[in-house]
């Protein structure tokens, strides 16, 4: 129960987080706020499936994207801090990836990005998942919120 | 299996969707992108669980949010509008209400508000459901898919 242990850690440290979602595309964030008493700490989030919307919506760069295509670590890391900013939460995520079942701009299926942002700075993770698009959505899902968990274990300043 | 009727209809049109989710918190996203092929007319979505991010991200009146609360038929309408023009979509899907436990500006658990924004103008449509939370958040996501649906077996003109 990921997105239950987070709900709880952000309630006790006075904190809040927002998402910037491509693959899969609004799933964390209904996870987060299936927990009751969420809207306390999930502001919301942006929900970038199309290339141009990563940068209208979440401000992620467009030269980047020209040059790079969606699916690269840094524009999970700016899908992180678009998230953070532009929703003002303590703490952002940003996922970016391939769910299949085609590969997308020459890359498999299985190959996401995470990003996490919050007030010491950003971070990143790339992880190589196996089964259906179903599945590397909810292993997509479920890893981002761990990810946060981890730093959220980490005591207030 | 509303999610794939509507992604077929809409790629037989040449059309596309974006969402504005309060209540359903990006629900009804997934559930469009859960469907192989959906990035083609799947432009994305904005999360607005926050009172405050229905005007700053999706374009909701603030007077209307001060006055009237977040879960009234005129905010689903103007969510299902914002949502059309800020993710540039054919059609713009907007959700707001209380999913429950506990009641929401004073109206109570299952009062949803749903709003569909369309090339021809926007209408809006109020449930009143039974169940628990995820019950009320799933049944919602089935009917504004259903509202869309609806729409998409008018002929182009």
């Amino acid at each position: 129960m990921s997105a239950q242990d987070v709900v709880h850690a952000l309630k006790a440290r006075g904190e809040t987080v927002a998402t910037a979602e491509s693959l899969t595309a609004g799933l964390v964030t209904a996870e987060l706020t299936s927990v009751p008493g969420s809207s306390a700490v999930v502001r919301g989030g942006l929900v970038v499936y199309a290339t141009d919307l990563k940068h209208t919506l979440a401000g992620v760069d467009a030269a980047l994207l020209a040059e790079h295509g969606a699916v690269h670590p840094e524009v999970a890391r700016q899908l992180a801090e678009g998230a953070r900013e532009r929703c003002g939460a303590t703490w952002g995520l940003g996922l970016t990836g391939v769910a299949g079942p085609d590969p997308q701009d020459g890359v498999p299926p299985g190959t996401v990005h995470i990003g996490l942002s919050g007030p010491s700075g950003s971070t990143v993770e790339t992880l190589t998942l196996g089964g259906d698009r179903d599945e590397v959505r909810k292993s997509s899902t479920t890893a981002v919120l761990d990810l946060l968990l981890d730093h959220l274990k980490i005591p207030v300043e």
